[in-house]
């Protein structure tokens, strides 16, 4: 039989927080607001804590883990925690999944539907008591109050990702997300636009400024005011047209 | 002593057009149009061909090459190449150096200078003839013609990449083909700008609408018109401030 | 009514070889050789040509022609070259998928099935003809024959991608790469290994070491016995475990 | 005269934690505890706090402080903050550099040296008190020692990264952090190994096994040690060269 290398006795005397596999991809179906199931792609990481006295994990077991499901699907992180803490005889553990969405959006005067995508990431772990965080970056526009207030004619704009990062009592949809970042903007980004919609996101845009400070402080209020959101980080960063460089702001509360 | 296995012959009749190492980054040094001499960092890749009777180069040689230069520097590509031919007993050779490189750019209207990096690739070759490839990639504005014809205020802006590669019988300076495309955006960006500037720069670009389509013919006219230039490719690619994703144009000539 | 910019007649007489959209992801669904329908995301660029007398080209309808489409199918490359021709009123059109795609892979010795990913491009392209090329980047692992040689225990081993591009006659499936690249390969690398798995990977990779040299050989002579591939470049990159750099080499025929 | 758009009241009553640019590059010079000065490019991220009663900062300014400086220099950081504090009347201040830094490593047995990259990150903050954090990403190779035992024959390895990230209360060189990633490895790695050092380094990572858990509580032992060290996090990845994933490990001490 052969010997069991990691099982053996460690002396050092040091704990370790996190051991476990990353950069791993994986299938993965979740719930979709407006369409029932989505299919798309994560990239995974699987970890547990590893206790003084042991001198390695079996890291083979994390994959057989998501193997056992028959699919990988968010809402599952809790029952993926407890396999994980079961078959590698831990006592925490965490999931982390990065993976692209797809929000179906609708322009705003020919109301023509096409997906758009979002970058998602859902960090679960468990203890005692179970914690998801979940972060989505939504695409959207920032059109510069300085610049139109200064100029006889036109703005600088360009695309912002909004960085939402929430700790959440109860279920909040990645679309809700979506909704309050387009809100916080000088406009929403579309995948799809006639000429109708893109003279209407232009004057949109051109009505409404915002500095990536007042977009953060935007996201405050409606986070603030949602019952449901714990504690939360945002980060507003826009890809200036003017410069080769981001400008940045950022506001939490109660976040680590 | 130790077996070369590298110097075996090989039966299997299969030469090989490049081997060699890849992401190796070492300090790169160059001539500055602006300011004498400027330093870098390069991502280096360096090939040789290898004949099919062999059956394997000798990897350590390629890094000995660029440590017997006192320092890597713009100008010696084809030092390096004949260096590398001679000591791997090559028929061809090749470098490609991947850098950031600075130019000192002048505010339009405040004239404050700051540096503004762009991606440079340089991809040198020599079987017979010496060649060498240039690559910038140039950070511009456009401002999109439909969006201020159809709107009644404003107009949909974004930073846009001007990917230029050049063939050329004579040096070009980084400097001249930057310039090209600042001419050929909408406006020129920048790392520094003063309300002044920022104003100008804001007119400047609603003055100058350009689709991805204007900005690449501009540019070939340019190019047209150089005689230092033999082949070319150029690609824009617009950050589009409206969608999540970007719009791109590409012209070239004699390009392979 | 709407002015039409993009219809205005150009006068610069550049012709344009593309112009579209890029960066936009969307959701793939493909024949899987093992279990029927895959579901993935890909990143696609669309463009088509642009004659010398038009000014630009609707960028929207890019879109359009997606949704139009049920979803998007490997399989259907030459039916959405001809919608954007149609739509685009073009003569020739492109389109670029980069996605990745699941294996499903059993481990040498205990059997056991885990799905494991590749990095995949299509290429396809027609005006008059239809053409398609194949990319796949397949993991394996190198061992090498010279450390092994020198060294009186052990020998250096590393994960390795093979870049497989091919451009073929007929239908030739991602996993018939795979199983050519792993061949190729001092072993093939696997998502789930059990113990008596990675004893029969260790000892079969030490028992077969191979330089990339070796590699891209062992690929070109495989591809070269197969009737349907028309033209193929292979690249086969080591993340050196024993250098920060990597080391890589190249053989084709016929590419461009 | 323009108008100040930036220092109007803002009435939300949201305090923000960063305003500032990001991914805006720049040359950076060091000290080099081997050679003297060091030259380099820095990817740099500049913020500071802002009040809730202001509604925006001036992104110009921070450009500005970076070209006061006759250069951007490590060992600065704490005179950086100031003058951010000062030039944009904040209460805190933060600045963030992301840079390859060279080390020249000679081989075990020819004793040749060469430069080899790594890459860096320091994180300087000052409200009234000056904190600095430090992270350097050290390849090395780590051998396993499951695969060793079980195994009649060679044993898997790789090149793994091991990425320190400190809190000290005096200075620590680089390559102080990278001797000790050295020494918790299977083997360092090097940019120049002739026959001697590569059987050398075989023969060396055989002997001496380690998981990523033996290489992350090797590196807590010496930090433990070092009276400098007040706080640390330590995470070693493998690139598994039998997966197409990674296995890594995490211990901190005092981190946040």
């Amino acid at each position: 039989m052969m010997k069991d290398v990691q099982s053996e006795k460690d002396q050092r005397r040091v704990a370790l927080k996190y051991v476990g596999v990353d950069e791993i991809r994986w299938p993965l179906q979740l719930r979709d607001k407006q369409r029932g199931v989505q299919h798309t792609v994560a990239k995974v990481r699987l970890a547990v804590d590893l206790p003084q006295d042991t001198r390695g994990t079996h890291m083979s077991r994390f994959v057989e883990c998501l193997q056992e499901l028959e699919y990988l699907e968010l809402g599952q992180e809790e029952r993926v925690l407890d396999l994980l803490k079961e078959h590698l005889q831990a006592e925490s553990a965490m999931m982390r999944l990065e993976f692209p969405y797809f929000l179906q959006k609708a322009a705003p005067v020919s109301g023509k539907v096409a997906p758009m995508d979002i970058d998602c990431v859902f960090t679960a772990e468990k203890r005692d008591k179970f914690s998801l965080k979940v972060r989505a970056d939504i695409p959207i526009q920032t059109l510069c109050p300085c610049s139109k207030e200064i100029s006889e004619r036109g703005a600088h704009n360009q695309r912002a990702v909004a960085r939402m990062e929430v700790l959440a009592g109860e279920m909040v949809w990645l679309e809700e997300l979506a909704e309050m970042a387009d809100r916080a903007a000088s406009s929403p980004v579309y995948s799809l636009l006639k000429r109708p919609d893109e003279k209407f996101v232009t004057e949109h845009a051109y009505d409404n400024p915002r500095f990536v400070e007042d977009a953060v402080r935007e996201l405050a209020l409606m986070l603030d005011r949602d019952r449901r959101i714990k504690a939360y980080r945002v980060r507003v960063e826009s890809i200036e047209s003017i410069h080769n460089h981001n400008a940045f702001a950022v506001v939490e509360r109660d976040w680590q």
